[in-house]
């Protein structure tokens, strides 16, 4: 069983009786009457991470995985909290002085705070953090409008090049090696966008499983399709040489996750805005398709117009 | 190192500009700002549960585990988050049916909801549960004043023995075994004290890792001591029968945790009010003790006045 229907079959029913909350169908959640926003994420060593070799970099991965659910939102998170199970070797002094050196550069990074957490003993390195932001509204999943652009922030598919370099799947040279295990470890979340999103975004979410996963999720209880143009899915001029060199199929590479990037759909008037914003915050948003009606079925279509064929979805927990 | 230790050299300064939280050194997290109350806790299979054998009892464990810290500060949750690491054979459909029912009694029984969470693959059982509430005002620790008197509410020791009897280390009967089993696992929690609470406590905390442990942690950056008479710290009548019989040590018995009842001081002159409020809640609520200056060690007396030598404190994690 899927997560997702995981939660649906067991655990909706649960939340129904809160309005103000999203139903367990969203990346965060909301209280409307507080203007609360908060998102929790659980990562487990081997699977959300590869080891813990780098804690200091494993560490910004997992705090900028929690707050980029908040972002992609429309909101500034506020503070987090970190409960950490690990053993004496994962919480050496040597490790948690790198951790607590990784926290206050993220904090001095993203404007945050820790606020708390727990530490608890276990022999399976696992950490669970909560983000919390305020804000008056958000942008949530399940609001696309028909024909809205679709949109994302910055490059796809960098981080997934990096996660082979790590698992020795792939070698290229070592300052392209370094490069994309940044990119890996080093999501470039764009906080200065937040606000603006509230804009002209009718709804969004971050890449963390996959484009095409997260566009099916956005949409998943709306009866809409989407049309993808591949050659406009953003890739960076490092992946884009790698893709020709070793011949590899950029499909693969966009649609592995990881990116944590965000995705948004918008009125096709909001356009100007768009471009303006981008500009004045530097940041690369591309067009990278169109929302259409349930008539026809989601297609993303090549450079020359033909239909691609999606076989490489991304990453669901399964049970 | 012990948790607290841990959490002094390497986290506090992470959290010291951010003047509303409480240094780490409290249960849960106060944004006065907001009116936000937040507790996190992690429990992990083997530490804080036996096994998953009886999924409907951890889960509601861990559940009022986590909104103690919140009810024990004078605040009512409002609302709760689950994040489950599991494998297959934990979160079996079955297994996950018991869940859901188990969420909806307590949920029901302390008015609360689920708001979110997170479930993820492992091998190693855990969950992280976040607790949400509002106040303006909460109970803090460390805020103990010289001559308060020291109270308890409900029996200690019950859910000790509780334990033992999962553990198959002591034996009694089936009808005691049952007895003590419940008490490990369903900790009786005092919504209806959390807001007079805040009309006498000076402060207070929830008995989760041993009386005297707790104690100690309730004034740990105060200078002063107590005094506590173990004649008057409240047992149940089947525990003292069961102290009796066996010829077991009253003091070993009431310090060793997991009993989630509910420990503050209090100006004396604040008696009156606080018997009136246990009565006419229907809770127990028993003078144990007094606060006192740091010229003279803290100390236990028996029911002869003689002193006794703690050697049993409760539980902290080391790493």
């Amino acid at each position: 069983m899927y997560e997702i229907q995981l939660i649906n079959k067991y655990f909706s029913r649960l939340s129904r009786k809160n309005k103000s909350s999203l139903n367990l169908n969203d990346d965060v959640f909301f209280d409307k009457s507080k203007n609360l926003v908060v998102s929790i994420d659980t990562y487990v060593e081997g699977i959300h991470f590869i080891d813990f070799k780098k804690p200091h970099l494993v560490i910004k991965k997992i705090i900028r995985s929690s707050i980029s659910d908040i972002i992609c939102k429309g909101v500034k998170p506020k503070y987090y909290f970190i409960s950490g199970s690990g053993n004496k070797k994962s919480f050496s002094s040597t490790n948690l002085k790198k951790i607590s050196r990784s926290l206050k550069q993220e904090q001095d990074k993203y404007n945050i705070f820790l606020c708390g957490g727990d530490t608890v003993y276990s022999n399976k390195l696992s950490f669970t953090v909560t983000s919390i932001g305020f804000s008056p509204k958000i942008i949530f999943r399940n609001k696309a409008k028909l024909n809205d652009d679709i949109y994302v922030t910055g490059n796809l598919g960098d981080s997934f090049v990096g996660l082979k370099v790590l698992k020795k799947k792939i070698n290229i040279n070592k300052s392209l090696n370094r490069y994309f295990e940044n990119k890996y470890y080093l999501p470039n979340l764009h906080l200065k966008l937040s606000n603006s999103l509230l804009n002209f975004a009718n709804t969004s979410i971050d890449i963390s499983d996959g484009l095409i996963t997260d566009l099916d999720k956005l949409i998943n209880k709306q009866k809409l399709s989407y049309k993808l143009n591949l050659n406009s899915v953003p890739i960076s001029m490092y992946l884009k040489k790698l893709l020709i060199q070793k011949k590899l199929n950029k499909m693969s590479y966009i649609s592995k996750g990881d990116d944590y990037q965000i995705l948004f759909t918008a009125n096709s008037s909001k356009s100007r805005i768009i471009n303006k914003t981008a500009k004045s915050l530097g940041i690369k948003i591309s067009k990278i398709g169109k929302i259409c009606s349930n008539l026809q079925k989601s297609q993303i279509t090549d450079q020359k117009g033909n239909k691609i064929a999606v076989k490489t979805k991304g990453y669901s927990h399964r049970f």
